[in-house]
């Protein structure tokens, strides 16, 4: 089971989480990942901006923001009235995780640097003060329970900020840290987010990794069922804030599920289901605000209706054009070489389109990937632009990208139509559209401004809102 | 001005191709381009099949047809009562051709082959036979004219059956060839759709070759216009076979005209409006058999209303998806070496889609080159396929391709909803859709069996029908 | 065992292969692979080059004197004496084939071309011939034979002039053509050299390829041994056209074997060795003229001395010197490209050396391959040469090429010192030179005049001079 | 002029500099480059690996031995019987660069880490300290002199730790920020070896580089010549260390020298020479500890004698050898690939050779390019090792090379010989060679163990050294 920041946000989130788990615990064994408390990791990263900055007032109140959050919420887990060495420990481990971050703080703000490696070890402090709360509360329940660093069990890469995991070394990890404490009925209360590379420094797995350890953790030990509690009813049909009548899906595939996280809803990351996947091992994304509602299975397959079973949208993605100029270099071949530079440049194609004798071809990407693909093309194309053979790549950045999507959807005749008119009745002007051949996706750009009102129209045209 | 096939079908059409010719010949230099006479190229390659496939009774038949069809035409063109001098040369022109056919077709038959330049030396012999007479039938009406191998005119590189044009080369030998002749007021009369290599080796341009003869003549020639004389009214809608009220369009820009020929209308070859851009020489596509309508004009800009222009539809289409197979290779690194693939194996592109966090990606070329597409991905992949890193691309032939081309497209709201609702409401699923930011066209792919119901539905919903 | 031209050379010779194939199949099963008679594969090429050219009174001696060649040769080797039925039997089989020959002379005639797939057909008639023939007389002497063409027993891809067999397939045509003819014991007589695709069109394996035919025949039929049966005494450690006292070598390794070859030997064909290689199968290379003698033996491995074996060389070379201008494209991106496109032309590599801040390189190829990889290096760089970016490739074909060869080579000191020394007494400059980590051969370039004596001057030096 | 390190070692050194400044500064205008003390760099990145470490007390000495040696350079410089007032301004401006210093390795020491853009800063404050008391000591002898931080100067990419300079911007800047002081005729002391990105973030040069830093400037004010004074008495025949009778050249080419450099001799940084060749703006490089001598020139072209003129040596390097494994991927085709991932890894090839049928190629590149090279050839070949069609690349570290030098080499007969036949005398054995057609370099490698005799014998044989 994870609990994500805002299960964790509070010493009564805290207690809830604690229940829940308590109550699975009883049953079957359980691990738990756990966030940091709501806004924390906000908090430390915001920390070592000022410290670069040499902000070193802002550096000072954000230190003891932290510190009184902590300890506050230290003190209502575990009163002194009837915990009260128990709340001293934890006091004094919530003292020195801060002296530890303090101590790199301070590092940053002489430097005026924010290097990564420093970087992903001071923010895995917010998770290990969580974890740490946590495993001190299950304790005073009366629920023997251990707080672990990730760093000890998920074995990850070197790429410090946006870090792989490698399985076999996590594998092995996890038996070996977890292991004996599962077999002491010990509950092992881990970090998310972090791990640790091969030679021990920590890394991170890239923002909303907690999702991710937590996926890691259940295929590593082999885990029945992952449990991800958030503060929504489960997966939706569209973006509550934009679509007010979206409603929780029952049950989704992991495909739909990926498509869904890949075109910006914010339910998993992407890379989140990988390790699920190979070992069928479904997923419940349930609220611990309202346990007791169903929430959404996410599952290798569903015998459910056809048909669209969501629409996303992304704001903030750029759509670039790139066309020869004359004959000298062909469509295709300038195609084939400009995607060999966005892979060099590991920049992800949300959508890609072409059709013309003019073989210009456009591709949609994230706008935080716009500049580095943009250096790696002008890198490639070089001689070719320096002399005409390639036309200045286009970029348009006042775009939306909306996607529908649905296993069934298909066979569905006449939804592309009906999508279309929906959004046309919003007099919304579509720039590209890409749908192929096997996909459970339609990818839709449009100008931003109209992007609102799009989901909102497809939504309700496809029948998606809930009664 | 060129005349194509059924232009040149008979005495009758001849006679008024060669009226047509003389009345703009009276008020400026004129130079002519003549297909083959009807059938007579479908026959000839019929010929060439059978003396490889041994048919020796089914060539000798062909031989007489084709000797029967020519002599018959002279004859008529120039009765032994007034022209019997003129009669003898063109009977013994046309059996010193045929002759020379026939040796070439003997060659196949006992070697049981039919190499490529052999085959491009025998094809050009149809439009050898109509350029002759043309010639010899506008001399007996008083127009001085000379018949004219493209051999001797047009410059191509050496690939036999689909040969490009060396423009500088062609301008130097069109000066030194047509030059004379136009001083000395004598008509030339060129043989369409063939050309030579360097070193004298006949060449032709591919099928429907005839009107990239007559545009590369146009701009070598820097002709102030070029006319395009065929058996329809002009540039229609639609194909009217399939849309029986389709209408001529009154003009459309070169951009439009390509995309037309690029998704398939039987227009003028994508091909030939590439030398005419450079010099903005306007083209006229107009009716022999009814040179009084006005035709349509293909020209760099117009001023027309926006929205689409015109539907075309491709039956012989293929569909293939591509996918990587695990995380071994990127999608985005598998799209680029499945494009340099398809570009080393000169395969041309009609539209490509991908949307998916799998990275599957999808596009559509000619089944005439699937075959060559689906080796060349065999070889690049051989290893990965070997090994399960990229999955079996597959391959869906079932599947038509239909494009709506226009150039204000894109300002008309609504226009991709009525589309599509258009298309559905006949009840036909729609397989992938491609529209690019800078297009002006849509490409859609739906089931073969739904194509024409399809384009008669999008036709009459964009409002191309005449009224 | 496999004979060769010379071995083919007469009745005189056919008689002693005859001898020598049965001396053997008393003893064990053979097959033999016999080439065409010697000179024959060069009249039929120059045959159909004449019949391309137009010339009729060339190609008819021609024809007349294949015919009287094999007629005679018949006569002699079944004497209207003794062996009226059998000579009768076989004049008439070769009259058979050269009026096949015949037919496609005339067909490529009335062409005035050569097509490759008759050009295959037609040069396996020289092979077929022979096989005929040595069939018959083998038959005559009692020994019971089957002329048997190898386009029924090898598969090959289609590209014709230069197939390569598809071993699964030829294995199994080998056990169902061949395998009844051994039950039986009929000894089967197969073509040389030639071979036919998957739906049977005759191919040849390039010249050269009657070897290639009997190492591809050895490994379908696991066969104990290979003899290669020349006019020559074994491998020797130099031409001795230039080096008269070079001598016979008693056993060298299959990858010596394969660099002798490669480096111009004309002992095997380079591929000849790879069938072999994987199933262990020694060959032995001996005189047809001289059988008593030991010939050399190509084995895996020897417990030879180390040290050079012998020498080769290759007078139709070209070194081609590549480098950019400027920083716009690196050296070894440029190396990089350059090879791509080298590969592409299916050029292959005799030497490449590099080693320069300026990154120029520079590689050596045959000079029949120079034309395909300029055409390949100026396409791949037509941008950067049309720029400046890369300056235009330098060639230079006054170049000779000569190798050293030896397993044990690396080990002997001082080597590299006695043969530059010894060319340089030779007062001949070197150009280039390459040698590798794990190579058993030191590649240098030469100035041409200079190859032969410096051939002599290492041959010598390395004390490779029989005594 | 540019001054190194030992140049600037003491109190005693910069007087003579300064003294030999004026001398030319007397006759036109002059701009100095100056490195820092000798050993200061190395202390400071030894203060900042301690830092890092955590090594407090260690950082502490160092800090401590940085201010003591920077103090008693002052205060020799400046009497503070004469120069009180100069004094205390320069000790003022000492302390206030290693305070400066000492927060940013407190900042390493803090988090544990030592970030490239705050080692670029650090590092440059070496210069900086050398900078200020040049130029204070240039006023106290009544030369005006102001010391420039290159930073404000050089303007390079952000490429930290190894930037590369932008010519145009840095022309700019130094019209703008050195013009006014030369029309002034007030001294520039340009820190050496560091500048800023274009928004002024300080990057350096990489090591060696204040010789990179004197080229650029001269480059970029059209500078007549450019002094290196170094510690020698000019570029030699070969590593004095190493060949104790080596012996100083009168004149080099930038091309020798170049090659000179790659190969590994410490005369200039490679980089050096490049804004120096498009302008044609000699060399000198000279002694600071014998100004009379007349050290070596190095100029586009000279009428010398032709030859081998220098040897070099590098120890560091290694020997990689890759071949395919089967016929699956081409040796051609997997040498572009392996040199392509070379390229993307920015690797340096100091040779490379291939001769084989079996298309192994090796190549030699530095030691510290090794792990990189490494990993990217695993990646781009991740597959085909996997499964093994290419084999494990073989690796040799137990390697020198040897480069002999010289623009009329090529002419020299007899000269491979006589250089193999001299390392042959020594019994080391040859590894390696590469000699490339339009080259002036023989590049050899050998064991490790044998390099410097192997270096000593060449510098004999080749007659370089001195009498």
């Amino acid at each position: 089971m994870k609990f994500g920041g805002t299960s964790m946000g509070s010493d009564e989130r805290i207690r809830v989480a604690a229940r829940l788990t308590t109550e699975q615990h009883a049953q079957r064994p359980v691990v738990i990942v756990v966030s940091a408390m709501s806004k924390v990791t906000d908090l430390l990263l915001d920390s070592m901006k000022r410290a670069e900055a040499g902000d070193e007032t802002g550096l000072d109140a954000n230190l003891a923001a932290l510190t009184e959050k902590h300890e506050s919420c230290c003190k209502h887990l575990l009163p002194s009235s009837s915990q009260a060495a128990a709340q001293k420990a934890a006091l004094d481990g919530v003292h020195a995780l801060i002296a530890e971050f303090s101590r790199v703080v301070k590092g940053m703000l002489l430097l005026g640097e924010r290097p990564l490696p420093a970087t992903d070890r001071a923010v895995a402090i917010g998770e290990r003060l969580s974890a740490l709360m946590m495993a001190a509360y299950l304790e005073s329940q009366g629920t023997h329970a251990a707080a672990v660093s990730a760093a000890r069990v998920i074995a990850t890469d070197a790429v410090f900020g946006n870090a792989t995991p490698l399985m076999d070394e996590t594998r092995q990890r996890a038996a070996a840290v977890l292991g004996p404490l599962l077999e002491k009925k010990i509950l092992p209360v881990v970090t998310g987010f972090n791990g640790s590379t091969l030679d021990g420094r920590p890394t991170t797995l890239g923002r909303g990794g907690s999702d991710f350890s937590a996926s890691i953790l259940a295929a590593a030990l082999d885990a029945e069922e992952l449990w991800i509690w958030t503060d929504v009813d489960g997966i939706m049909t569209a973006d509550p804030r934009l679509v007010p009548d979206a409603r929780v899906l029952d049950a989704i595939t992991y495909a739909e599920a990926a498509e869904l996280a890949y075109a910006g809803a914010k339910v998993l990351h992407p890379r989140t289901l990988a390790p699920l996947v190979e070992h069928g091992i479904p997923v419940w994304s349930k609220n611990s605000f309202a346990p007791e509602k169903p929430g959404t299975r996410i599952v290798p397959k569903i015998q459910a209706a056809g048909g669209p079973h969501a629409v996303t949208s992304m704001r903030e993605v750029a759509m670039v054009s790139i066309e020869p100029n004359g004959a000298a270099i062909s469509g295709v071949r300038l195609m084939a070489e400009a995607l060999r530079a966005l892979d060099a440049a590991d920049v992800e194609l949300l959508a890609i389109t072409s059709s013309s004798y003019r073989q210009n071809f456009c591709f949609l990407i994230r706008q935080a990937d716009l500049d580095r693909a943009l250096k790696q093309l002008q890198a490639e194309f070089a001689i070719e632009l320096a002399h005409g053979y390639v036309k200045t790549p286009e970029v348009d950045t006042d775009v939306g990208l909306l996607a529908v999507v649905g296993e069934g959807m298909r066979g569905t005749s006449g939804l592309a139509g009906r999508i279309f008119t929906a959004i046309s009745r919003e007099n919304i002007n579509i720039i590209a559209i890409a749908q192929g051949s096997s996909e459970l996706t339609i990818a839709i750009a449009v100008r931003r401004s109209g992007l609102e009102n799009a989901v909102r129209a497809v939504h309700k045209e496809c029948g998606l809102a809930g009664k």
